[in-house]
């Protein structure tokens, strides 16, 4: 009998419970134990909820039952949740978590206390939902050198960048109608500023390359300032517009970002639409993978969080080891990385392509049909320092998006 | 130290070496233990290569030294590869292999005599080759019930459909191109005729239903009648032509086949091109996931069979359970599975339409500017014996490809 405690009877919470309770006796048959819930904790009250029989209010009880195994987390956000993970992994209990803002601020230290105790801190559900994401990068890839991760990491911008490609509409109102459907929240900053984007691909960053990304070093950008008419354009050069969550090495250098990006209707995440997530991987070894799911939503991240769960109940005594490091990974300054950038500029392409190609050398001007008084192009591959120094020469530029070369 | 014996010295065995041999290090400080490459066996001799140090010719060389916990093969073929595993097995040590043959035919009794001496018979590599998905199968998709797979298993006809779509281009042509590129064989059977995905997807659905499925019980249809003209009607259309193997569980009742199917341009697998695979997974906690990547190739294949023996090495003793029992899992006959069929028929659309409605009922008939003579449909969801019925009634059908609906 393996005894577990969820914490947060919210949407996961209560997803992970169903799932335990639903799917009880296939899981027993096959890890050849029973996982039974014992606790649930939460400050709230369920009246007439399957789970008032477990129901607690007080973390000390779970903390205090020796029996307890296993402690999965569903709450989000920092407090209490870093002091029930420290609590229970100082209790020699193991622990799992979909919290990505505890596994990218105090992942290496929850990880070095887990592997002093023999015990497991996992945490498969915090970044791409159901998505099997962290257990692959820490088992099927150890063997190689993961040279570059690119993800579609959050499935709010994802679902609003994909009907402005398919429907051609407004930024604002795509973001309207993603609040009323429940994939934006009410105050949506986290999402469309890329600050959710940018804990995600700081924890895979870290597990891909063994040291401590600090997701505070890493350069944000959102998708506010994308528009219909960029979406014009990228269409009219075979491209699409996806906000990556990207970090790659290049000669012992590491960079990482998180920024809007065109990339070609060829690549394979271009077919990642909708609320979907997609994480492309580039290892030595082994080419090209890429992981393809549902980012969020009950049910897909509760899956990941009972699969950390049998996992653990599969090595109760054992740490699963994991190349994360507390020691820091200094990422290079964002100037020096490199890629092509696709540029609107107003005026027109004749009288103005002199002035643009003394800034950024020989251009192939675009133009859309539809619109007077702008032309766009996209440069070579270049330094975000090149590109800044040339944008300073020249007036009048309406955007700037980086293109995936 | 754990030491290791690799069978096979060809693509793959070579490979598997090389990232051992070089990536010694690395491995040694992510799994905390040192794995040694002890023998290699092959009838060949390779003279000047690195491996000549540990070259062996017998097989008992192996299986009498005790120092060796794992053994890795990559041979292909059922002769002497099923001798050689069930030694292996029985003399308690480690097995795991890169042949789908050996799995497809042997995996249930492998995995049982791998259980009861508490070791394990791992084959990531069988399946996709590089990609990760035998792992998540048996782990992160512990939880869930699978109730669909469908693959993009053979990269062979991958990249021969994939230039058609593109290029416009008849079968037997890129056929000879895929031959002089080296991704196709000289006898290119296995491969376009589907035999090679229907093994692969005999072992996942294995897997994903803990039941036995015999892959000659599997309907296989590969592609070697379709043509250049039913691509242009699938671009008219927006969707695009793959070869699946498929399987899916309705109301406790499972099928499988293989078979080329029409897809839209919206599902994730239209993205999946040229050599490469991809799995789309349906659980029902879960939701649709999907892997991608490198189906074949040297390093790919030999990454994932590296992993294989990471895994072991850190499970020397312990079975990591996997949910396939020998019992066999009855499929359903083909007759009575349901989809959609794109159907071209000779003549002219008006008048052939009474006599072609009257078989499939109401239709829409499409037509290409540039052929004459001809005109196609596609038909409501329909199960194969309802095709074949209506199919009686109309003379001159000249293609029949399914379409996933």
């Amino acid at each position: 009998m393996v005894n577990v405690a969820v914490l947060g009877y919210g949407t996961v919470g209560s997803g992970v419970f169903d799932v335990l309770v639903k799917n009880h006796d296939s899981i027993a048959k096959k890890i050849g134990d029973d996982i039974k819930v014992k606790y649930v904790l939460d400050l709230r009250e369920f009246p007439g909820d399957p789970v008032e029989s477990v129901l607690v209010h007080d973390f000390d009880t779970i903390i205090n039952d020796p029996e307890i195994d296993i402690v999965a987390e569903a709450m989000g956000g920092l407090d209490p949740a870093y002091t029930f993970a420290k609590r229970t992994l100082e209790a020699g209990k193991n622990y799992c978590t979909s919290n990505k803002e505890l596994v990218a601020m105090y992942g290496p230290e929850l990880l070095e206390l887990a592997k002093s105790k023999g015990k497991n801190f996992l945490f498969e559900a915090s970044v791409g939902g159901g998505i099997p994401i962290i257990r692959p990068l820490n088992q099927s890839l150890t063997a190689d050198d993961i040279t570059e991760i690119t993800g579609i990491l959050n499935g709010t911008t994802n679902f609003i960048l994909t009907k402005m490609d398919k429907e051609g509409l407004a930024f604002e109102d795509v973001l309207k109608e993603a609040q009323e459907l429940g994939y934006a929240e009410k105050d949506p900053t986290a999402d469309v500023e890329g600050y959710d984007a940018c804990r995600k691909i700081a924890i895979l960053s870290s597990l891909a390359y063994g040291l401590h990304v600090n997701f505070e070093d890493i350069y944000t950008e959102g998708i506010t300032k994308i528009t219909a008419l960029d979406f014009k354009y990228a269409s009219k050069l075979g491209l699409s517009i996806k906000l990556f969550g990207k970090s790659k090495k290049i000669d012992g250098k590491c960079y990482a970002m998180v920024a809007p990006f065109m990339i070609s209707t060829e690549s394979p995440l271009y077919c990642v639409n909708g609320v979907m997530n997609g994480i492309l991987v580039n290892g030595e070894v082994i080419g090209d993978i890429m992981f393809y799911g549902s980012g969020a939503g009950k049910y897909p991240t509760a899956s990941a969080v009972v699969a950390d769960i049998v996992d653990e109940a599969k090595h109760l005594n054992k740490h699963i080891m994991s190349l994360w490091s507390s020691k820091k990974l200094e990422l290079e300054d964002i100037k020096s990385n490199r890629c092509k950038f696709f540029v609107r500029v107003s005026g027109d392409a004749a009288s103005r392509l002199d002035a643009v190609e003394e800034a950024f050398g020989k251009i192939t001007p675009v133009t859309l049909d539809e619109v007077n008084g702008e032309f766009a192009f996209i440069t070579e591959v270049i330094s975000e320092a090149d590109y800044e120094a040339a944008a300073q020469k020249v007036d009048g530029i309406l955007q700037r998006i980086r293109v995936e070369a």
